[in-house]
């Protein structure tokens, strides 16, 4: 059912029912290290490249997280899955692996929101019983393309973050399990002018401020209805704009509102800003929020994904950097609730 | 209503309404020339990157085929738009300028396919009115992306395939045409060990015949049952491929097939094979196919936008190129029949 031009609260409320991380070193030694499933020692990953790398990690997870769920690959009924790399090829070379028919999406961080919002779209048909979004980013991937060779060493900016390497996917499915998918709002592209391609959380917040405000309209709630709002990746200066702008709107976040980005990692591990990239919500999401959820410490989340959606060549040409967010709603329901929906 | 693991028949029919191209110099001079909307003087369009004049070109397209339809900018629900460029950022930029919730989606060559089967699925939910579905490539953005710089004149392949420069846009609603969008075939990652880039139409006619082969299959039709059935884009020597690898199958394609990649150009255009890109099945079927629809010349087509899966990069890692290509099936339909289906 739609609640307004870019909301929707999904009848059927899909259940996650299946979930699978691989996280970096760096990552390992990070605030939820010992929650990923899989470690690396070496990013990587008994690859030739940091690229087929990611793609391999991104397969594991996929099918980790369908393990997980106690099905085969051929039980699903679709994949979606984007990533970082030019032209998604993590996903593409990962997806190539796997029996799946693949619709690849691009949202920059945001891609897991997107991913999930589709999916939950999939299953509004009654048709499709079992679907895995993933989505997966890689430091060293990332840093060559988006920037820098690592071996020039070059030295990083104080509003920067550190891109995520790590790979993460979640199974939905029509029944099975009481965490579920409830709603969506999709973000509209927002540009508020920002160039510093080191300062992406500031370009970032304009959008999840939009999105999330967007989403409380639409849905008719506020912030203090969720034990949790958590924006993936605006880093710590960039979480601060959002709490201005909302407030600025009439809406205030209050505590229970959180940055994937400045969570991932510790204080110690010095990475400025915090994690960025399309790994680091879905790792955040799938390694701790959903295990919070499963124990029943948190009843009801709004998930913010949100992304940069510039290209490496996009501000050596002078253009700003537009940015998306996608909200989408994951909350606890009784195994009862689902009938009574349906009925 | 789901035919089979990969395809889905749409009970709804999102009905087309709108339409709009912008093509290239080239382009103009093409097979279609006349029937596109706009044909540039200078692929530049007034911007200083070919980059930021694909991002215009496509932006004018969402907006040419939005008021083709008879509505506003801000009456469209949803926009699903990808293109070649790194991060899409075509597509986002001209998102930029429109005020509509967005998807990125990233297919290569198959990502107009890919849209509008996933359009589709919005409107099978009943409560998506109206869906804007755009991409776009540019032969200089791409040569420089993804091949070498323009200014070296390099030579090019027999093999090889021409960029199509152009943007398109279609539109579709819950009523008001009696062309409609009926099912689609979403495909698999399919790869056969190919390493040539200046190849692409061979690395892609086995995805093509893999969806091809799954559609009749799981629709439980045969090449026969359409009037035509359009790829894009293979070129002339990839759908020769096509055409011997479903005769293997069992299905012999015959006279109604065609590739949009060969139709674009002119034989005395000498591009090799004939144009390629995220623009090219979408100008073939914006201009020429939908307007044959709309005359009664064609009655039911089968378009299957196909895509080479590869980076820069990656056949330079050493990577083979993984393929993809999704079949979406458009009518014509009486204006009466809707009602009927949904009764």
């Amino acid at each position: 059912m739609r609640k307004g031009r870019q909301s929707y609260e999904f009848n059927r409320m899909p259940r996650i029912v299946g979930s699978y991380t691989v996280a970096g070193p760096r990552e390992g030694e990070g605030s939820f290290g010992p929650l990923y499933n899989l470690v690396l020692d070496d990013d990587h990953f008994g690859e030739k490249s940091y690229e087929a790398a990611e793609a391999t990690m991104q397969c594991e997870a996929v099918k980790g997280a369908i393990s997980s769920a106690g099905y085969e690959v051929t039980d699903i009924d679709a994949i979606i899955a984007g990533d970082l790399q030019n032209q998604i090829t993590a996903s593409s070379f990962s997806a190539r692996q796997l029996d799946i028919p693949f619709l690849g999406v691009y949202g920059a961080c945001s891609t897991f929101g997107e991913g999930l919002g589709l999916a939950g779209i999939l299953f509004e048909t009654g048709d499709f019983k079992k679907i895995a979004v993933a989505t997966s980013s890689h430091f060293s991937s990332a840093e060559r393309q988006y920037r820098f060779p690592l071996e020039l060493g070059n030295q990083r900016t104080p509003t920067s973050q550190w891109t995520v390497t790590g790979a993460g996917c979640t199974v939905l499915a029509d029944d099975g399990s009481n965490v579920a998918l409830s709603g969506v709002t999709f973000g509209r592209v927002i540009d508020f002018g920002i160039t510093d391609v080191n300062n992406m959380g500031a370009a970032m917040a304009p959008a999840a401020a939009d999105t999330l405000m967007t989403h409380f309209k639409e849905f008719g709630v506020s912030p203090s209805d969720y034990d949790g709002i958590f924006t993936g990746d605006l880093g710590k200066y960039g979480s601060e704009v959002l709490r201005k702008l909302c407030i600025d709107g009439g809406y205030d976040l209050g505590d229970g509102y959180h940055d994937c980005g400045a969570m991932i990692y510790t204080e110690e591990q010095d990475t400025f800003q915090g994690g960025s990239g399309a790994g680091c919500n879905n790792l955040v999401f799938n390694a701790h929020l959903l295990k919070e959820l499963h124990a029943g410490r948190l009843n009801n989340i709004l998930l913010v994904p949100t992304g940069a959606l510039l290209s490496r060549d996009s501000p050596l040409q002078g253009e700003t950097i537009p940015a998306i967010a996608h909200a989408v709603v994951i909350k606890r329901i009784d195994y009862h609730e689902k009938t009574e929906i349906l009925s």
